[in-house]
């Protein structure tokens, strides 16, 4: 199949959206838990989350502006504070229930228990055994389609006990972390291997 | 573990590394392929690639500016044109060795080929699936570290027939594409399901 900008822009609505959203490859899920200023709650899932630093602890999220997924952009506005949970595939179904567009909170209506954990002001998911609690740093608007890129620093971690090795890497197939495909297409990952820091002229070896 | 950002910014370096490098969870394995003005091309792993839009076609990733993908950054700016190019597992030692600190091509040092398609302006990767043609839209900095946030346009897809489904989504699976845990950690998902568009107070049944 070749295609150019031309033929994508040519293609029915929901092909060129399954399509452009699979084109990246696997994509974590993980659900983001906010409040707004009266307390009332949201949760979304999401599947943009993207690494931007380690020292300080940094990572992105792309939020549309004119769907579901509104109340979180609102909320972390408001309050500047929001949670990452990871789906793992036992919480996978009421996870991918969260895109419905509620009026009422979305752990009321999914059945996920929100969780709070020391005074952080943004609601957790129990279930997940990987939490993060971000602190808002900036909001930087995207143009191009009036999409955001939110940029949060992590300010609280909690994660389940036998999930964190030696050195650092959590075990997020034990943790049974789930990756999707596209919108709505999801897999459990299996270990093929870990390798050893690449350097010119000497061969990759497993270190799992 | 329940860990503060003051615990995270005094853990021991390469420790914190793999932790926040792996809290986002699973993430896609990408070839970036560029070349410069001179023609002197370039390849690199991205485990960054995040959906930004699909109507124009947009996608994003972060780079360092201080690491090896530096040249992969030079090159964009310098032609406004790269590729973006699924990792498979029949590929994935060759793919992690273009993370070593080249000065030579990646292509001669890995023995991955360089395919050029049409007369797109920047080198594709022929052992890969899902092969992607980007035009550099616009790159934005990201003050709080110094990393720049990078968004093209898709204006050329060549996919092996047969991985694309009826309604647009990419099986990914049947690709072989790897998702990455971390820096170096490598995984091959297995299908749970694909889930109907949720909506409220109506059960979530299978699609696939």
């Amino acid at each position: 199949m070749h295609l150019t900008l031309e033929h994508i822009l040519g293609l029915e609505k929901f092909y060129r959206r399954n399509l452009i959203n699979s084109i990246s490859g696997f994509k974590s899920a993980n659900l983001i838990g906010t409040q707004n200023e009266s307390g009332t709650t949201n949760l979304a899932i999401f599947s943009s989350m993207v690494h931007v630093g380690a020292t300080p602890p940094l990572q992105g999220i792309v939020s549309r502006p004119d769907s579901v997924p509104r109340h979180t952009l609102e909320n972390i506005k408001q309050t500047g504070f929001y949670t990452i949970n990871h789906v793992n595939v036992d919480m996978l179904k009421p996870a991918h229930q969260t895109s419905a567009r509620y009026t009422a909170s979305e752990y009321e209506q999914t059945g996920l228990k929100a969780d709070y954990i020391a005074d952080f002001p943004a609601p957790f998911v129990r279930e997940s055994k990987v939490k993060i609690g971000m602190e808002l740093k900036e909001i930087i608007p995207i143009h191009l389609n009036g999409t955001y890129f939110i940029i949060g620093q992590i300010v609280l971690l909690e994660i389940d006990d036998n999930l964190v090795l030696e050195d650092g890497l959590i075990d997020i197939e034990k943790a049974a972390s789930v990756a999707v495909n596209g919108l709505d297409d999801y897999y459990l990952p299996q270990s093929i291997d870990r390798y050893s820091y690449a350097k010119p002229n000497k061969e990759i070896i497993s270190i799992k």
